[in-house]
């Protein structure tokens, strides 16, 4: 039995669960809880795989640090706007691509299903990659870069939530 | 190498393989290989998450016990009405929130996929979460409960189907 | 801790990472790279749940050897076709259903997204089941066979796309 495989195993379940507990977060709408998975020089920025394509830098939602993230999760817990509607985070594919002695770098695949409020049905909230810089800090693995990039066109509302 | 991160890890691949032999039992309509799955006194319930958050008890699917677990397969596998449709379920997100000497608590959020045999296309059927517990047996993991709360306000068809 | 279960842990994840490597190269058109995943003597084929079940090999695509996935690559790189749309994969529920000395039988749930670039909103291309059997070869895991039977009965466009 490698070393190395069950390093690698034990990497990808590591990411696996971040991931999942990332996910909670933001289905459970706990943006405080959200806001601490960053690093405080974190860069988090979700855009259209159109910009992303051709290296074009605006998006949706574009945050420089935890301070802007904090700001972000701010404004949508005192917005009426926010609450009524449920999200739900599927990943898959994570492939990690890159590990250094503090750094992993990774992608997945994100599915993001919405159910407003006032429609009974549940909708395709968003669908794309997430391209992310993990770190290894003393309070365990934070986001020091997470790059959402969306395959749809069309975001079906004006909020810009994070994903 | 710590040997809990290796114990945790292979809790999870455990979970995660009972949730693919749970889904695929149904995506296949073998509604009796489902039943077994459970315990003989689990609790097994499928509600909004409208009632769940509001404490309601009241659901599409209410069973206390193997038994009205094993009726509610039985209806439907005498029923004409729940051939003509196809089932697809996705498992992700899964977390392990605590275990003790033969109990494991988790949650995945799920997503199920439905064709209906006289409409061509895919439709959502279900989003939601499993809030599950889990008892060792001797004859291996088993549903002592497991809650689907789902997001979807309307789902599609009058039929309670598990999920 | 039981050597058998790390095995099998070992095992689902190479399976996992294989899969997220093969969707990936899908999901950024890198037909080339989908085409060196397969064994010489590979044998691919797309068809529905109505066909597989009735034994009918009629399918979308059917593929004997890498010489026809390969022309079957070929052929939708030089299509204007193919390029003004993204799609995005989903597997889950991975099992393993057999293991001999050299290969590897399995089942995952697929999902299919898909965004076509003159409509604003992401749509379901196709959700089914991977029935695969791997190989390994001294280049790592080959497919051998992958049998992709869908359950949505209209496929919603003129191409055959390999998923």
């Amino acid at each position: 039995m490698s070393e190395d495989r069950l390093a690698r195993l034990l990497l990808r379940a590591e990411i696996e669960e971040f991931n999942a507990t990332y996910c909670n977060a933001l289905d459970e709408q706990r943006l405080g809880d959200w806001v601490e998975m960053f690093t405080d020089d974190a860069f988090y920025v979700v855009l259209s795989r159109e910009n992303a394509d051709r290296n074009l830098p605006v998006g949706l939602i574009y945050c420089e640090g935890k301070g802007m993230i904090s700001d972000r999760a701010f404004a949508l817990d005192k917005t009426a706007m926010f609450a009524p509607r449920y999200l739900r985070h599927f990943v898959s594919n994570l492939t990690v691509l890159a590990e250094t002695a503090d750094t992993i770098e990774t992608r997945a695949n994100y599915l993001v299903m919405q159910v407003l409020f006032d429609r009974p049905d549940a909708t395709l909230h968003q669908v794309g990659v997430y391209y992310d810089v993990f770190r290894r800090t003393p309070a365990g693995l934070k986001l020091l870069r997470r790059k959402c990039v969306y395959d749809n066109l069309l975001v079906d509302n004006a909020l810009c939530l994070p994903v």
